[in-house]
């Protein structure tokens, strides 16, 4: 029995994460019930993704042009960078809607086990990019660490923090506590008492 | 903020089964990448399925030729027709390798709720093949209706069994019981009850 291509297609599909073998042949016999509607414009749209798609090089974060629409939208806060991990970070503080700055992409953290320094992270060009303001129109008055409260990312943004020291640039980084609309019962441990250290007046 | 083309992906994406706009996100930006090893040949891959893959006419299997690869290895016994709901179904018995007689897909199950009768599946063919076949060189001696156990899973056995009686085909179903390797602590009240009548001697 040789159905190689739905058998291929279903290998590169469970390749994807968040599918497995399972899911991805369930992918597979659903799209194929309705070429024209889902199988065609997947694929049109995966061949111009990957010929598309870049990232931009101010920022890092991933468009059709560069700089990204992000860099380029005249309303934004450049005197605001926000640093995030990664562009799926970018893409969910844009989804809040709550900042209206700029955003800088690191391509991951730093980590001692998986030897990644700072070399192989987007750090250079963020000191360049601040340099550069400095004697431009919009210096850089602020700098948001929006990074994970993990061990890789706090050693992350401690680092990011000295080297931004003398470029005096104020640094400030992500609240911690309970989420919105959250009940107590299933918060943590740790994100509890960070939340009780940094309670506020009702 | 236009990054249309990385939103369309995922809308399209997010519509597959077991993907949701956040994991299609995760999908789109791993492609992304490694356009050259995941993206472009997923688009192909896609593209080529929905071209090049059709309906089996015998059986209802989906392949690239019709008949399909299973309809036409001669080493199948053509005298035992499995039939089942989906071609999934198809797929999972295949992947047993318990199986080597051919197949009869019938697009579904009869049910009252969603008004779907005899005619909306694919009975009529496996009436049709079965009369035919009794005039050929290899009569079918035996159907094996490999139906969900569900309620209109098995009102639809039900109804191929009657209709089969006057063709004089022998009719089975799937043994019901335990999972090979499973704990009987898992095992549902009705799956419990239903291995323990269908009991062999040890």
């Amino acid at each position: 029995m040789t159905v190689s291509e739905i058998e291929r297609l279903i290998q590169l599909l469970a390749r994807l994460p968040g599918l497995g073998p399972r899911s991805a042949r369930r992918a597979v016999l659903q799209m194929i019930k309705r070429p024209e509607t889902l199988m065609l414009p997947l694929a049109a749209a995966l061949r111009q993704a990957a010929e598309n798609i870049k990232t931009c090089g101010t920022c890092g974060n991933l468009d059709t042009r560069d700089p990204c629409a992000i860099c380029r939208e005249p309303g934004r806060n450049a005197a605001i960078v926000c640093v995030v991990e990664e562009v799926a970070d970018l893409w969910a503080i844009e989804r809040s809607g709550a900042f209206r700055g700029l955003y800088h992409v690191l391509g991951g953290t730093l980590s001692a086990l998986d030897g990644r320094g700072p070399d192989q992270l987007n750090i250079g060009a963020l000191m360049g990019r601040i340099e550069a303001a400095r004697s431009g129109a919009v210096p850089v008055a602020e700098v948001i660490l929006a990074l994970g409260t993990t061990v890789d990312g706090q050693t992350t943004a401690h680092y990011i923090a000295e080297r931004l020291e003398p470029l005096g640039v104020s640094v400030s980084r992500l609240a911690e506590g309970g989420p919105v609309g959250g009940e107590l019962d299933y918060l943590d441990d740790g994100t509890l008492s960070a939340a009780l250290k940094a309670r506020r007046p009702a």
